[in-house]
């Protein structure tokens, strides 16, 4: 179970592998680099999702989650007991690390670029991999296990996709990662989600006219990126 | 460029790969065989994006992407000459077969199961490298090449998400591929989307009330799909 002590988990999933370009690995290290300088090295933990893939969720993972699910919320130390075959062992020993490390976290930094309107498929593996059935709640009171964790969302996105843009309703990032969360039993204010808009303006002919935009969103995210690290 | 007569390409994204319990897959495996036995074989493709998962985009992809798309809509074969360096043409040798696959289809029939309220990740990696900057644009008019693909889109949900239910807000896989498939230029009317909901109301004791909706969900999907399957 997670408390407000916890260990920072710091997970990237831009492609941008060497952080060239990439504006959500600059700002979730630079989250990073200041939480570090408050509360040592000790208690940090990164994940890039790009570098390091968590594996495609497989049949294994199917049975077993199906099996468990069909019997409440079983204590994740018990699920290892409920495994069919080598197949269904081996989904649980690449599952479980992983939900450990979600449930222990007491922040959780995501870098989380837009692609093609939503979340980068490297962070899908992971959420696909982490949402284990039951893995978040209490088996005992039945209440969610990440109340007390920290979720820092560092989003961006190449376009404007605010209320009011003609895009506006293809924006399946922000609003997806509010609705998984929630889903996981993160409190709403617990849930931090600060986002640069338009920061493709300087390569797309056709967004060329919003650099103003895109600098004044970019300065915005980095001022509440800096705002949310410096707090506890 | 695609047209009507193009060849059938089959995707399955389902973690389930034996299909023992997925209804996408055994869905779009009844369109298949009954467009085989009206086609033949010769014009039939099938991609298992969880046998064989398509490798997550990286620094090389976004690089050469972002190269082309500075210059406008560039031609597909004249993208190998601007990759620069052994990790742009490998990620383009990665993408080119991919994009023109999906480029020569006449149809595209999809299978999606909804995974944490949104597409699965193995879907999410062939979405990320397919949609290559201008791959669906002609250079010279401008036009969508996929004007004349016909997509299918196999959905199923483990939960209802439909209009009026509590989780309506929650639906991020079909207007999920409806927006995405707009925007890569798939007509409106070409576009189908069947989707089987509350498929898990065996598994989830919450659900079990819902197993009579379940059934005629599924009844009416399977009808669909057959009558999509007759169609030319």
């Amino acid at each position: 179970m997670s408390d407000g002590n916890g260990f920072l988990l710091h997970v990237d999933s831009s492609a941008d592998r060497r952080g060239e370009v990439s504006v959500t690995r600059r700002l979730t290290g630079m989250f990073a680099r200041s939480w570090r300088e408050r509360h040592g090295g000790a208690g940090y933990r990164y994940r890039d999702l790009v570098a390091e893939p968590v594996p495609l969720v497989g049949s294994g993972y199917v049975g077993l989650g199906t099996r468990v699910e069909r019997q409440g919320v079983v204590p994740l130390e018990k699920v290892a007991a409920l495994a069919e075959g080598a197949e269904e062992e081996r989904e649980w020993a690449l599952t479980l690390p992983l939900v450990s490390e979600l449930r222990e976290a007491g922040t959780v930094l995501l870098g989380v670029p837009m692609y093609n309107f939503g979340v980068p498929a490297a962070l899908k593996a992971w959420i696909d991999r982490v949402s284990f059935p039951g893995a978040y709640t209490d088996p005992d009171s039945g209440r969610p296990l990440l109340g007390g964790t920290r979720v820092v969302v560092v989003a961006a996105c190449g376009g404007g996709y605010g209320p009011g843009t003609p895009r506006a309703d293809c924006d399946f990032q922000v609003p997806y990662l509010r609705a998984y969360f929630g889903e996981l039993g993160v409190a709403e204010d617990a849930l931090h989600i600060v986002r640069a808009e338009l920061t493709r303006a300087g390569d797309m002919p056709g967004l060329a006219r919003f650099q103003g935009l895109a600098a004044e969103s970019l300065t915005a995210a980095e001022e509440a990126v800096a705002g949310l690290a410096a707090r506890p």
